[in-house]
């Protein structure tokens, strides 16, 4: 009778993790015999709403699906058998047998503040192979960066304060809560409350008890003593199940032994003050408050800004989702081809979606302190002022640079924000971050845009 | 070199996939000796902007991880380190090994309208396997609902042209995708773009070019020439790359082979309208026009009320992150416990956030043609007019229902919809579909408060 599916993903057909028109291309490149190079840059053509500028992140993910994406007899017989490739030969399918990806990529590396219109991850390879990794890749990048984007706002809205991630059962399907919980830490989280995340990241796990626990006993009294009884050094109460002050003084009962109570409901500036008032009473100046119940960076910001007695904010739905802005509009875009040994530049001309041809870098200006002052997005290779920032990633197929831990990443995002000057990573009302495209780009766009109409001229 | 992670979900490790707290908890249950049976409700207390409705999704791949869940050696190890977990005895971790949900499972069926604070997921179980499992449980039925729902919003606005899935590379990571997929399925649409969904599902699969197909030709006239040979049959042809009506022209030149073309840009109501008169000049009135380009309910609605000559819409990123409404806020609270021979009704007092206690019921009241009148939500076989809406999807940990065929729910999906009447449908500024609690359930709340405030009274 169960016939139930799990829809989880699984590394033998991660090659069916595209969308069908990668494979309509990819099988229609194999038979026109198009073995060309191609190399395809994946950026964000406009910056979310509220949003000034953006964390790198996801690029870990990316690596591992290029260096294991396959397709599995069984994924090669179920396109096989689809009506659309009824004319395809059965020469593609042999050769998806032994598809591995085996291009170059370069990327900014995660935890980078990148802006609109920088190339995040460059891909050349034959063209086959850039187009079938397309989706999986965007769909990657998009996320991770966007929740490490906002994680880095709410971060910054607690000034120095605790944030940790309770999103999980907001996001948007378990494994986006695993995907979230990775990048709200390279945004500047200190720990989530998703265990396979902490698995296998390594990073902190937190949490204690939910109102369940508490409505499970008798009393709310008798709740808070067991607790304490099982996790003498992790006692962290949750105390607005019935009565937030009352919840705080039976809390208190557990005296020095008590390491932290919890807010989740009500006001939390006036709440978390209260609670503060009670706890020092009883001699309880270390006892923590933790709060959460919907909190995002603008109600942190205030609740900061006007002396809330809160060490944690835990913070779930508005970080996972990224609620405000829940989607990051990546595109991946071919900019290059090679055909023997001629390089010919590619771009598009839709209205509001142009693109600029050739293989680009991104030069960041600083100044003596380290301060970001301006990119330049220029040619690859190209003498331009600044610090590069895409880096060889993979070569051949192969990750060709030592991947850094979750904690580097985390201190990379950080350190780019503290270098990136605070009228441009303002909550509201942020300046635009000057970036200008180099002289030999504007060139090379017109060049192209010259010969693509001269082609498409009938 | 590589140490990458693909963050990739796996069965064995399905215990890991919760909140911390879930299995504190369930070690505070176990070393308190606390084997009682308890009732969990899952709902959302208050729909989400812009939503005067709710369509139930998630159930399956809810049982699915149910009847699969289990903590693998990895898995016990890596929790029995938790310094959190210090003064856990071993007898707990034991007792993980041959973990299993072995509870029962009430459910509204999939593709059911709800609406907020009915119970769209009843579980009762041991405490400790209820409590464990609400993380997993929340972060799937919300996600999916919500989808299912936009899904169906914009499925309406289409007025019956055709809607497809085209949003993987924007949804919240490859699963979410695939989750996204299922859901706008069910939402109402007609087919996805994500292979894998479609495999796993058997749902159509759509899609055929993209721009890179037109740029990585020598002229957009061969890049059409070029695919119409490889897929004669499902031609379509992608036309805004450069010029969409001189696109549509060169599309029109493949003749009657041609199936479709696809707008990606521009102003789709002025451009549908001057390509379809292109193709028809050509006698190509069968030719389909496929628009895609951040679409939603909204824009679909205005296109559609304007006369646009589109027959099917590709939506993605407004889809499948619900951008106007990206969370769905569900809850999963104990309602009940039963300790010996005693139900003990539980709820909690938390302002804003009250639960009502005990096994609940929706009864649904229709006309005589089947269109839905009111709710009220009731006590668990009290006698009251109307349809009851939760059955029994699970017995003892076991699949005991016929689970229905993606198409079968997309099917109730869609007879729900038609029986919602307009008022509490329409896109905006709908009326507040009619509920009611029952007098039972009210007495049950009443009764509860007073014991849980006495038995809190210190």
């Amino acid at each position: 009778m169960d016939n139930t599916k799990s829809l989880l993903l699984t590394e033998d057909l991660l090659g069916l993790v595209t969308d069908l028109y990668q494979l309509s291309m990819a099988a229609g490149y194999f038979e026109q015999g198009m073995r060309d190079t191609a190399t395809f840059e994946l950026s964000v053509r406009h910056l979310p709403e509220n949003r000034s500028y953006l964390v790198a992140a996801g690029l870990e993910q990316a690596l591992h699906y290029l260096t294991h994406i396959t397709f599995s007899p069984e994924a090669i017989r179920f396109l096989q058998q689809l009506p659309a490739f009824k004319h395809v030969s059965s020469a593609f399918f042999e050769s998806l047998k032994s598809f591995a990806f085996c291009g170059d990529v370069h990327a900014v590396p995660e935890g980078t503040v990148v802006f609109a219109g920088e190339p995040i991850l460059r891909i050349t390879a034959p063209l086959i192979e850039a187009q079938i990794v397309e989706t999986y890749l965007l769909s990657t990048i998009n996320f991770q960066t966007l929740i490490a984007t906002k994680a880095s706002r709410i971060t910054q809205a607690a000034q120095g304060r605790e944030v940790v991630d309770f999103g999980s059962r907001r996001a948007h399907g378990p494994q986006a809560g695993v995907l979230a919980a990775r990048a709200a830490f390279i945004g500047g989280c200190k720990g989530t409350s998703n265990v396979f995340a902490a698995h296998q990241l390594g990073i902190p796990v937190v949490g204690t008890i939910a109102h369940a626990w508490v409505m499970a006993h008798e009393s709310e009294r008798d709740s808070f003593k067991k607790f304490h009884e099982v996790f003498p050094d992790n006692t962290v109460l949750l105390i607005d199940t019935y009565d937030t002050l009352a919840g705080a003084r039976r809390a208190a009962a557990i005296g020095k032994g008590l390491k932290g109570v919890r807010l989740d409901s009500g006001d939390l500036l006036k709440l978390s003050g209260e609670v503060r008032r009670i706890l020092d009473a009883e001699g309880l100046q270390h006892v923590r408050i933790v709060a959460s119940s919907d909190l995002n960076e603008y109600r942190i910001d205030e609740l900061v800004r006007n002396g809330a007695a809160i060490d944690s904010f835990g913070v779930g739905t508005e970080m996972v989702t990224s609620k405000d802005a829940p989607a990051l509009g990546g595109v991946y875009k071919l900019v290059e081809q090679v055909r023997g040994d001629r390089a010919i530049p590619k771009m598009k001309f839709s209205p509001d979606k142009a693109t600029y041809p050739c293989k680009k870098q991104v030069y960041r200006k600083k100044d003596g302190g380290g301060n970001f002052l301006e990119d330049v997005i220029g040619l690859e290779g190209e003498s331009i002022d600044g610090i590069p920032l895409l880096t060889q990633v993979m070569k051949e197929g192969k990750v060709c640079y030592p991947t850094p831990t979750i904690q580097e990443i985390q201190g990379a995002s950080s350190d780019n924000l503290v270098h990136l000057p605070k009228p441009f990573k303002r909550l509201s009302n942020a300046e635009v971050y000057p970036i200008t495209k180099s002289n030999g780009l504007e060139r090379k766009r017109l060049e192209a845009e010259k010969i693509i109409a001269l082609q498409n001229n009938e």
